[in-house]
């Protein structure tokens, strides 16, 4: 907290000395449009590349969006100085007013005020949660791990059916005991309280996370501190199509939109456990498929190209359905019987270890 | 659960002695299209009206619908004999197969398993819970409580910024303490973090539920349980719109497509908390409101005409979002500063018992 107060304050700072030696305001800021985005090969994350430009206070076209990123600036200081936190949301509905002695608006909708906190994350290289500002939660989690937070001890192993709710800022859970070999990643919640009811992570000690759709934020960056702090092997779970591998790329590699903080979002080392196409024929779930849309094949075009869908085994799970123009959720494992996912489909990829990079 | 199976087993065996009688073997099943549900004034809540259908095997519009809900029923027994528990999903998978000798299959889409899960609850009286099928998970809650569940000892005032997350199956939780004084109930998962992060639920001794958008059945059957169990009041926190007060209503009277099972999910004793379009200047929100949409209009229009909100408190609300077309989020709140709705707006409304009915 005190490192992302000193960043805030420096570029107050810094505008100050602007003013000071009558130089025009400006702000340097990191170019994030899809042309400044590179897939860095050597961390195996998305990145954002060199280029950036200036904001300029005496400018037509710059002087409104300066005023807001001052705004902005000033109002995560004070969330900082009092320690508290809020969301988007209400960030704006806080810096919405009219301008003295005229008809404009500190901020109009939403989606001004939006890109204005992704522009001080990348000018600090800070997450928005180190700014104080919490983004949607979804996602829970159980294992033998016991965590201390906001003063309170909460052992994961003992939180019944429900799990903890993982929260939408994970930066301050401390780990007081973490007893895994490893996690696994659930892309639905229907298949991770089927594993919970099965006592799964106690019988194979696993940490068990559901991400509930795709992965919120506080949810990446959980897997990705659990992961890297205990040096423990993630595997993720989704259903075998488009939109399944995608929620998967997103854990390892980051997202195209949030590019500047895959580093801390990304967990590199994450490894696919299934569905696949291929688990169609070994696990004779023909039955069980659907058919799949337009636009799943149109999706599974597109990620043919992507450079981190690159690797053979990818290239060909991605043509297979394709050609074969079918899906299969993780559900379809019930079609095998309830207990086969628990007792014969993930034991077995486990044992074989049957990944995806 | 014990209960549950006996009401599977008679279906069976009356279904077995038409067989022995040599009649055609039937069922009898209340009628859930909207001219039989009815809104009883007595308890305050939806619920089916007394007519019925017959469902016979030797039928040709018939048998097919006869033969699964026959699967179905099966299938549950099966669920509570070995006591594990699934999603809709999921039994829809494990029942799908081909007839032998035939291009017929049991089920082809899910939307025609999740029917007959419906058609059983009402036929049986039970909840699909009772059955071991799970709903969708949405929700989480703090408090000065302690529960059991599956053998945990789970205190809701230890849990961090995370909260418990209400599983999807609350039957078998069992109280262990609940020291409150009442139970808000909140639409949305930020102005639950506000509360949480000041403590409010210490300061002010009660329960603090979010929803995270329409209440997950889960989430309905134990602000129910909790209201009913040990007496407190419950209040319900949403955006002043007309999604936001169909949320309240559908968590105090239960809802159209669930009316069969209002008597075990709904709250009627729930009072509305705000917003309100007469808070709006009761609390000094007017730059914070945004602009209602044409199906915010229409609905609160539909909603004029609906006997649980004939109150004239309500027809005035309702009316004034008509006329002024606006409407104010959670989130307007902090337009007049962040911990407004925590140390102002919440602690007034309270005090002044300023609810809607």
């Amino acid at each position: 907290m005190k490192e992302t107060k000193k960043k805030l304050k420096e570029l107050g700072e810094k505008v100050l000395r602007d003013i000071e030696k009558k130089e025009n305001p400006s702000i340097n800021i990191p170019i994030r449009s899809l042309s400044n985005i590179v897939y860095d090969e050597k961390t195996g994350m998305l990145k954002l590349g060199e280029k950036s430009s200036k904001r300029f206070f005496f400018h037509v076209g710059h002087a409104k969006k300066f005023m807001q990123t001052m705004l902005v600036a000033a109002f995560c200081k004070q969330l900082l100085d009092e320690n508290i936190h809020t969301s988007l949301r209400d960030l704006f509905y806080a810096l919405k007013r009219t301008l003295p002695n005229s008809q404009e608006n500190t901020f109009d909708e939403q989606t001004e005020s939006d890109p204005i906190v992704v522009d001080l994350e990348v000018m600090l290289d800070v997450l928005r949660e180190q700014l104080h500002l919490n983004a949607d939660v979804r996602g829970r989690v159980v294992g033998d791990v016991i965590i201390r937070d906001r003063g309170d001890r909460i052992n994961w192993a003992k939180l019944g059916s429900g799990g903890w709710a993982i929260p939408s800022n994970v930066e301050d859970v401390e780990f007081k005991k973490v007893k895994a070999n490893y996690i696994i990643v659930i892309e639905k919640n229907a298949a991770f309280e089927r594993l919970h009811e099965d006592k799964f992570w106690k019988k194979h000690k696993c940490i068990l996370v559901t991400t509930q759709g795709q992965a919120a934020r506080g949810t990446r960056r959980l897997i990705q501190r659990l992961s890297t702090e205990f040096n423990l092997p993630v595997y993720v779970f989704t259903d075998g199509d488009s939109y399944g591998w995608y929620i998967y790329s997103v854990i390892k590699y980051g997202s195209m939109s949030l590019a500047h903080v895959s580093d801390r979002l990304g967990t590199p080392n994450a490894k696919f456990i299934g569905l696949t196409i291929s688990d169609i024929d070994k696990f004779n779930l023909k039955n069980f498929t659907i058919r799949a849309k337009d636009v799943d094949i149109k999706r599974a075009k597109e990620m043919l190209k992507y450079e981190w869908f690159k690797h053979p085994a990818w290239q060909k799970e991605l043509k297979l359905m394709i050609k074969r123009k079918i899906k299969a959720e993780l559900e379809a494992l019930s079609g095998r019987g309830l207990k086969f996912m628990t007792e014969v489909y993930l034991p077995e990829k486990i044992k074989n270890k049957d990944f995806l990079p």
